[in-house]
């Protein structure tokens, strides 16, 4: 961090800024110009307010030059993280396409998804057991049902299963049936979720949050990764912005920068990104083009029965198409599928 | 809800679409016009999702009429709700002033902040003991020797007290300290949270998500409010927009909405709602004209010291001064402080 | 501005930074710290692109410290600056009120407009000749007709008039009738128009862009003022954002803002800045309690058969109690209206 | 446009706004259920201001059932618009892509980049004569001696160029050199720019403003449309959001819904898109793989001495490299480069 003062600051103020610098166990570089002082902090900032010496007399500006978040960074580790999901390799060369409905409504309808999505290729099948609803009037999921639903879903079709936990009470019962724990855009910033399943081995796919800059993301994966859980996965599924049109705007640019800064795998999430079942198709194209290393696409037998998030399924057929064309453009980006 | 059938629907479409609505316990009121048919759906819509029928064959569009949220209207309860905390009548015609630091740090600092804003007129002591931090490695907050000092702070000078809470399974001992609860921008969707303190009766206060609509906050309240608990005020604390200069946008045109829409108190945060000291006197002022209940502001006895949002605290000095220009401006609101 | 190179950079990389300082006719003072060299760089930076100093090799980051405005900055004139339009002082102790139908519609329109808002304490008139509207087959205003018809209300009432130019070539013809330029939010980035009105002394009426920062507020007046105009109102008018319920969010921290950086007269704009003239009074008392300089406010004879904007315009009744109401606030802020 | 009644509507209410509708020259349809009556609006109502309707009594909302631009729709025109620039065929089966500086610097800077661009396959030479910046003080382009240069370059490799013009009354003398019009973002709903640009047959890149929606930009598209002149492109170039790691964030979902709302052929702008040079090649193949009918990129024969724009420009060989990618990535699109 350096904090730059004003050219008026007095001396005074100075050497406040320098003894409330030591007295959090930092030290200090001080260049002196013609017009003003600059004062480089040395030490571990990451912890640090920065605010909290903007506001100080004498202050005019602050920068923060290190990174605040440590592990989920790619100085602290250039190579591609790759997590081991049952023997699917998540960040590796193939690109892995998680698929299945939004909600689990029933054995049939669950079983009918895993087997659709199995056949077109896909490698993990997604289902909401617990579903967090903007209305307490709407279905919330099937709770362990749903979970057992699950299970059984894996063992006739050998795909391990992504499914949300929403709270930190409900982890050990969730990771005794999922391969993968999904923490949803709404719990981005639930730091005693995070702290949960970050205390757990089990793989965490953490969704950005709606309004969640990408600095934000990276800091929610870093709570997950400082508690000890190093399976962590990244997923672009849109922000919120003014335009109205698509229930979501999909932040392409996302995709290559989490890829810089960072060595986590990260997965494109096209039916959030759009709402819109009929945008799922080219913004799946769009993320793999952009670098992603896999996606999640929502996947119902019937998508105009469906008990949540309908308009933005695809139909088994739609799905099987899209794995086709996805197949041929993995070829041309140095990729497998 | 009303669905808008395309021109070119088939009858077949048509009536598939009045199946659906019929095997979800609803009843339809078909208009047919000379280009298109509308279709009125009968019934208690509130957990119907509309993106389903949008999705099927035929729809050209659906308008939702009535208010996903029933119990916070004020269609359901036209009066103001008022709500007594330990004596103090929050959303009736006196303002109500909440007032303290961030995070309680230590016994000195916030009995001295207690006594400071219970001087300057303050009705209720803030005072954060769980803190949601963006970083794992900032300051998490005291615990549960927060929640002693300001119980203590409470017996000292008889102000009742509002905290933060976290998790479902921290509610029952924040409830043994609290006065009200408050939970935060970044779990204002956290849906566990929002049933758990929906199941005590302790107040709570709602503070809008940093990206949420109006409805979305009027939602979350419907939770606590349709598991039990009806004390339930609403708080605008900014929102994020593209605009840096500030930390946050205050959404005054929030202030009048809420208050037409709910009969839920309503108050105003100018210190998250700015994010800087020297902001927060001008913002104060205008959520008052704007018809907000109340104020919650930030006074800290050393903001250059704070251990968390010094930025934007008020020292004592300048809190004391506000509260002046505040009862002047009640008096021509037609409300009394 | 600070140029702070990367503790990799080499010293080649160095030279090659503080060159292109020097061709820019701008001096170089360096900080060498233990880790990094830091670059102050002195002269005029004004017109300078940081970023294109960021993509240099070596260059970790830049801060720009002074502002890129000067002419529009307190510190550049510490004192108010009060326009005289025809005798009303608009950015002195007296709160100014624009008031007016959105577009001249007819003669008895604009008149019995002008008579109202006279009546009720207006000091200004506001009306649309030409219309930016976003549809091409929309009303687009009576053109020069509408400037006649405003300077009959001028002669019949005694109201200075205020009205919206649109393209570089109608400024003169504008001027002859305008006592004040209206520049549009769509338009406020639209620099030829900018230094059209910068090249006369009819006085400015800037509304902030529906997307622009306040920074970006403050330069597109400096390019009217750094033309020769110095009588130049800045206008908050809100901004887009992801609330849907209001037509803008008001940008209530904006006001104070304004009025910390420039010396240059704040009007609040209710009627856009909500879009619905239920929220304008709560506004419009929010506006002026946050400092602002005066208000503009749509006011129609027949709100429901305006042409244009009806939605947010008072009837003359409502126009009259909102003045009374306004008039009690000025006297607890030190203002007299 | 339906009407929806409130139930509690007198029947006064209704027979007002039913002559308001029939006053506009439209006719009406009504439905009347039990519990409210819904007015079918009949006839041409694009320049219909809704809101005008929602404020008067009796009226709960209003909903849009038609389009509010016609031309600019794939309903009026189902087939692709393909325009002919010199014989390059934009909208067609081939990608197209626009290369080369953000501003026209020198003779030999021009040159240069003409014929980088062309060597690597680039169909169309980009470059700015006349400059929009944010600051009054920054470089505003050569003016006339740009366009002469940029003529020159046109002669040496034969690529067609597009540049910018600024204002009303510079139309004239930019078609005389350019072979496309560009509208820039800042001035997309600059409507006297639009009519004038209308009234000439040179083709328009229309680029997508800051914070317009995508109905926006298609209005303005409808502007020059309606005014005769049916060459128009319509380009993506990153909207504002609260995201402020990347300059803008590119709205990839704006590719393929501009393709299904609208015949005009839709482009890709990364540069703009990202702000950051090293983001080009992934967001250059996500819009490609979106949909694309083309990129506009910028090249500059040493970006990091570029008076504007360097940070987000490619260097030759860079560009050189990415044509490749284009070209193999292409190829499993179904599209040719």
């Amino acid at each position: 961090m350096i904090i730059i003062m004003s050219p008026a600051a007095a001396t005074a103020e100075l050497e406040r800024v320098i003894e409330r610098v030591r007295s959090l166990g930092l030290d200090v570089h001080l260049s002196q110009g013609e017009e003003r002082t600059i004062i480089g902090v040395l030490g571990n900032t990451a912890g640090i307010d920065r605010t909290s010496f903007e506001v100080m007399a004498g202050v005019e500006s602050t920068v923060r030059i290190t990174k605040p978040y440590k592990v989920a960074s790619r100085d602290f580790k250039p190579a591609n993280s790759v997590i081991d999901v049952r023997g699917v390799k998540i960040g590796g060369p193939e690109l892995i396409i998680m698929a299945g409905p939004c909600s689990v409504e029933s054995r049939s309808q669950i079983l009918e998804s895993a087997q659709a999505v199995k056949e077109a290729g896909a490698h993990i099948l997604r289902g909401g057991a617990y579903k967090p609803r903007s209305s307490p009037y709407s279905f919330q999921g099937l709770g362990e049902e749903g979970l057992e639903l699950l299970a059984e879903a894996r063992a006739l079709t050998g795909l391990p299963i992504v499914t949300e936990v929403l709270s930190p009470d409900e982890v050990p019962l969730v990771c005794q049936y999922a391969d993968i724990l999904q923490i949803g855009a709404r719990n981005m910033q639930n730091y005693r979720l995070l702290q949960a399943v970050g205390n757990v081995q089990t793989p965490v796919f953490l969704k950005r949050g709606l309004s969640s800059t990408i600095q934000e993301l990276l800091m929610s994966a870093e709570y997950i990764l400082a508690n000890g859980n190093y399976n962590v996965m990244l997923c672009e599924r849109g922000i919120r912005t003014f335009e109205t049109y698509t229930r979501n705007t999909f932040d392409i640019n996302a995709i290559p920068v989490l890829k810089q800064l960072s060595h986590l795998p990260v997965i494109g999430d096209p039916s959030h990104g759009t709402g819109k079942w009929d945008l799922i198709a080219p913004i799946a194209r769009a993320a793999l083009a952009a670098g992603a290393d896999g996606l999640m696409i929502e996947v119902h037998p019937n998508p105009d029965l469906a008990w949540s998030d309908g308009a933005q399924s695809l139909n088994p057929a739609r799905f099987d198409a899209l794995m086709s064309e996805l197949r041929a453009l993995a070829s041309v980006l140095g990729r497998s599928l």
